[in-house]
């Protein structure tokens, strides 16, 4: 795709959702989903949140998209979420993967293990998330090491082969978040810079991030839905960080400036940096 | 009962609860807890969210209402909602249901289908659910037609056959929540204005105004504690509204002025509008 | 300890937080998890809360420090909360205990009676739940009385000697929550001012303490730890209340003070009142 061709893509997809209010369906942690509800809805989606398998099922087949996030996993999980996702890849329904907590538990571990036979449409996670999935999946090796529960201890760059692999695998897309965010569809690779470092002060950004782009896929290819979602966080976070330099001020800002974005503003101001080798002609 | 008859009702219910603090319980989704019970302390009651049965059994027998919302169903619901719903009975705990997600699963379906032998005071949810359930309640006749999940895709209007129906039955109150709000006994009905279109751009504004709704079910009968809390969040969302114009600000904006309404702000502001039929003459 | 060192320590811990960005993982009520996390960063700290047994177990082997509030038990909280609990005893992992609704049900009952084995660092309530504590683990006589699910029906002052019983009887502190705060390992005793009446109409900010506490807990002693979450809520709270009045308006102030407090803030503005016999000549 060309430069023009994606932003032209990204614009699209913003129009979209923000006329047609499309529900992306959630299984999500519990502690963000106040927040990830208030982005999908921000953007112009609708949200819902479950927990029943046989819900699970029902819904994943009249929804046009899906958000999976693991974050606070509940007993009966071991049961919805492996329905859940039956029901996704039977009815074609695409779905965004947040793999938070990967390895805290034999339950995750089982239930991402399962995953693998389902290709998610994007895999959304910060480095160490990314990192383990692919070790997870056995597309890179696995040299050791530990994942620290919901936060990252690794750099976007050094999950790159990572996230690179798991998109060649799935032929969808990968996401991974940190200071800067790095996208791929296993072919382009795109470094998004933006955001601010107050998203590490509140809760929850990840799992909001996660839950938008799959309000995209309603009206996207995967590759396209991640970028839109990723640089309209880094956009309305830079922004709502130029007003103002507290945490709790700023998640009100951020969902405001979220709201107030229109679909040039976010294909505009689409910014990539060529940091990595990959990148240098990419918009030359 | 006439207008002044309402207003000096509604004047009451608001005074009583600033007085007293009132806890309403409730079995509610896990989204949209904390506005629900921001929202009841707002107006001066006091919240606490349950999930066990036998806690829900007991505290039903000493709270002076209940909240009973679906949103999101866990599987240990189906033995939660029945016996908190019959220690309710049991005690004549006035309560407030709101059927979200009603036909969503055979586990929904069953719980609902139950409760109308637990006759709620007030049944408090958007178009759509308010027919649904007057469907499985066989109280209107069922000509097919869907529900989607929390959103409502039908008109308020489109409910009020079956409100009255449901509030006929019941013998208590029945509020349809929309762009206007139809709030009935049975024999009353009243469509109010007001409120703003940013309710539908953050998450929760629904539930909350239930959680609100069995708060004043503490101090004063159904259907004056529907009209209360209903007016009480068109009064504040239309204050928000003219104060700001995007979803987070929106939000904190709204549960400060419910925070903020005196007991004469909301009598005297409460505002009928007489679009309906059985309306013209209701403050000719 | 002197006051100096007091304020030393408190100092200390502040600093060692927001350098280090220790995570205390939780098991922690449903309603309040988004405001527990955004506390604990915005002292600096990292969040992550859990409901599975086996990850509890895990995580609290490497956790530096863990919170545990009973707010919103579920079924399985039966095997999780009691082996997590076994997990921290043979870890040393120190942890923070909220005894919300203590009384509720047989199940809450039952645990909280197990804990007695299990001494929590710090114990940290309102005064009706910390008199209900120490009625339960027969430390103090029981004259019978009624917990009123999560709100205090009692004063600060009422509870001291269940405060000093539990203290005494785990080796460590306990804090009671209220229109002032009280501070006990047994020996000390301190009484804090400062917050606001704005704490009642908002939900959570008991938990929220809690798990603040439980982050300090990674950087001091227990009554160090518990002395310095109880000042900080403290001072952001009147600094919040004084520059907004309404409720939500305070809640996102509160926590971008709980940002903004330096270090030298935290020690230098720690205020004792000696209104508690004990006191008199603490700070004289």
């Amino acid at each position: 795709m060309t430069e023009t061709e994606i932003r032209s893509a990204i614009s699209q997809a913003v129009k979209d959702v923000r006329e047609k209010n499309p529900m992306a369906p959630s299984i999500t942690n519990t502690v963000t989903q106040d927040f990830v509800a208030n982005a999908q809805l921000a953007v112009g989606g609708s949200a819902a949140m479950l927990y029943l398998a046989d819900e699970c099922e029902s819904i994943a087949k009249i929804a046009p998209a899906f958000y999976i996030n693991m974050g606070t996993a509940m007993p009966f999980y071991a049961e919805t979420l492996p329905k859940a996702v039956q029901a996704l890849q039977s009815n074609q329904t695409p779905w965004t993967l947040d793999p938070v907590g990967i390895g805290l538990s034999s339950l995750r571990t089982d239930i991402l293990r399962q995953f693998k036979n389902f290709k998610p449409s994007i895999v959304r996670g910060n480095a160490s998330e990314i990192i383990a999935l692919a070790k997870l999946w056995g597309l890179i090796e696995d040299s050791g090491g530990q994942v620290r529960g919901v936060d990252s201890t690794e750099k976007v760059s050094s999950a790159k082969a990572a996230a690179i692999a798991l998109a060649k695998f799935t032929g969808r897309a990968v996401a991974v978040s940190g200071e800067e965010d790095f996208v791929t569809d296993g072919k382009e690779e795109i470094l998004c810079a933006g955001g601010s470092e107050l998203f590490t002060k509140i809760t929850g950004s990840g799992c909001a991030l996660g839950g938008v782009m799959a309000i995209y896929l309603t009206a996207a290819s995967p590759f396209i839905a991640a970028l839109t979602a990723t640089t309209m966080f880094n956009q309305a976070g830079t922004k709502a960080a130029a007003e103002v330099s507290t945490p709790a001020s700023f998640k009100v800002h951020f969902l405001d400036s979220l709201y107030s974005l229109t679909a040039d503003d976010v294909a505009n101001n689409f910014r990539v940096v060529g940091s990595m080798e990959t990148m240098f002609d990419f918009f030359g």
